[in-house]
């Protein structure tokens, strides 16, 4: 099955929204066995819009679009299709008093420029939308599938998972691809292919490694006829991986570094206090965010310039790596915690201490006393040095805290 | 000029980047004259690569590509245009010894394979790029011109600003179009629209209103042949509905609540504390990124679930509007500061305390005592409710601030 997305919307095409229903798409159709060739965005427009999906209408089986569903006249999605099929839209009385139904238990009186959210043509269906008024539309003519999305990502999340992605499921005759991910810190990406080299030619695997900001990735792919086959495939090649990586492995698939750090604090009953000179508050504010980081997470303090003596005073000599010990010990001992989490630099855009913008040094104290500490230095503006920054230092606590095991 | 963007990039195409090149430069084509009408994005496959280049060749004035200018074997984009004109590319002598260079002075031998980002063909000139390896191509025939720039944005928007962006500047022979935004708040945009819209009918002038987050925005658009002209119609509107609008309007552009915020209380003398106990930090993290926070930030504190009971126990009663009151008044004694910003709440996905995922408390102390608060309730996610939050908190401080005067 060759797939295409198209994105629907002039604000879309000027940049003033970021799309991204169409990277959320892509990344879902491997495991339905679809072949993504195009993506595009056009504007509210009805002929560069005919134009778009007569092109896609003509190489692709399967057409994806998101958006131009609303009730306002810049909404052209229907009107396009209809076009291209030759087809005349016809308000269909069932999605009619459906809406009309809508408007009248919030206690409004439908506009009637909503009326053609109940429009349909024959080679069109209604795809239920209960996060919104407009239905989709699911279309079929001549071998081809044309679907309608909403453009609100709530909308079109909730459509994909209970209607599109279900009716999709089967439909290709090419084989599924199931994706697995390990995530591993500490190694290096040569190391970790000496590790896991002798597997990458187990019939019907595929195996790529990554480095990432969090460490090497290592990616399985299998293709089969079904999922559950792909998974079977996958299986016993992750098992054995992961035990010859041991504790290398933090996490798999979608796991966030944060949570792993959560979890690894929490089973050891141990506890942390940050204090947060470096990233204004980013570092402090992600591992915050883990779910069940109240569990370990004592107190988390932003610090900005005028820092006291007793946590290194950043006025007098500017940010060291050993204003960050200072921090980080300071941390520790205010909040009673194991470990304590200093960070202290410079972000930028302006020199300051006369210390290079993107600058940020990293230290962690431990019950053993002063442990792991590093400085990042990188060029990549403001929030590129917060992530790195963050990343560095959940890296670090993830080290000390292992070295007490 | 009819333009077109083109995202080179497999990663792209199936969702694992999300292309942020695209809105990037499409925002900045209206102020040159530049129509985009079409953005696609395609995978690293030389015969869709030179589809795709072909139609928008047949179709535009101006095709800008960006990504694919690598040294490996996936990188196709020189290839691709290359064998869309029918032209042999060449290694550039001058390119090779600044590229070998390059190499050079980081201690390193060049690997061949780079020899590729020296190549040029008879029609294409290299675009300088200080911040990476690949130069970009300029490509001029037959009336058309094609921009090939890298794919990593901070050398991508460098080319822009530098390179690119003054090379197209005067092509067009369309008007140029140029924007001004004013931000408001604390007016309804019905308000917003009453008091400036006599300016609607100003001869040569478009004005739109819009209901933002951070309060309701006024778009001033005034199209001329050149920029300077466009600005010199807009600025007496401007100017006019800045006076209307008094101290309704915080900012202009690009300007950020956070860094108005800083500008505010650091222009009164005045001093401010968070104890950040609803967005696990990010509000307190968004206000201290401002540039100047250091002047009148005291202290920020994230607090997760075990608040101290002067602080207002959560653990007790769950969170409150009572208890992000607490939280306020604890944060400015605890700090000595004349302000102090609470914020309590449940973020999801989970109910806590049974109170809903969604919900945030937010309250600010004054010197005056209890100043506003509010409570804000939605379902978009924990980072919308972060957002929102924070976009809340930052009203209120500016009321409260304000309320001084």
């Amino acid at each position: 099955l060759r797939a295409e997305i198209i994105a629907v919307g002039t604000e879309i095409l000027l940049g003033e929204i970021v799309d991204t229903n169409g990277p959320w798409i892509a990344q879902r159709l491997p495991a339905l066995g679809i072949d993504l060739l195009h993506k595009s965005v056009v504007g509210d427009n009805l002929e560069r819009l005919v134009d778009t999906f007569r092109r896609a209408w003509d190489r692709s089986d399967l057409v994806l679009v998101t958006g131009g569903l609303g009730p306002t006249a810049d909404d052209l999605t229907r009107e396009a299709v209809a076009a291209l099929l030759g087809e005349d839209p016809k308000v269909d009385p069932d999605l009619e008093s459906h809406l009309r139904g809508l408007f009248e238990r919030r206690g409004n009186r439908m506009p009637e420029q909503n009326i053609k959210q109940a429009w349909l043509i024959p080679s069109a269906r209604p795809i239920d939308n209960p996060r919104g008024t407009a239905p989709g539309w699911w279309v079929e003519r001549d071998g081809r599938t044309v679907v309608c999305m909403p453009g609100v990502p709530t909308e079109m999340e909730r459509m994909w998972e209970h209607e599109v992605r279900p009716a999709l499921a089967g439909r290709s005759s090419r084989d599924v691809l199931v994706l697995r991910t390990l995530k591993t810190v500490g190694l290096g990406e040569s190391t970790v292919d000496e590790t896991i080299r002798h597997l990458y030619s187990t019939p019907g695997v595929g195996v790529g490694t990554y480095a990432r900001a969090d460490g090497v990735q290592v990616r399985i792919g299998a293709k089969a006829p079904t999922e559950d086959a792909a998974i079977a495939i996958i299986r016993p090649v992750q098992l054995e991986m992961e035990q010859l990586l041991g504790a290398a492995v933090w996490g798999r698939d979608d796991d966030r570094f944060e949570t792993y750090l959560a979890g690894a604090f929490t089973a050891r009953g141990q506890t942390l206090a940050i204090l947060d000179a470096g990233t204004a508050g980013y570092a402090a504010s992600v591992i915050a965010d883990a779910p069940g980081a109240k569990d370990y997470l004592r107190t988390a303090g932003i610090r900005l310039a005028s820092g006291t003596a007793a946590a290194g005073n950043r006025d007098a000599e500017g940010p060291s790596p050993e204003s960050a010990m200072a921090l980080a010990r300071f941390a520790r001992q205010d909040a009673g915690s194991d470990f304590g989490l200093g960070l202290t630099g410079v972000l930028g855009p302006e020199p300051e201490y006369s210390t290079p913008p993107g600058t940020v040094h990293v230290a962690v104290a431990t019950p053993q006393g002063d442990g792991p500490a590093t400085t990042i230095t990188m060029n990549q503006g403001r929030l590129g040095v917060k992530r790195r920054a963050t990343t560095t230092a959940m890296m670090l606590l993830r080290r000390a805290l292992i070295a007490l095991d």
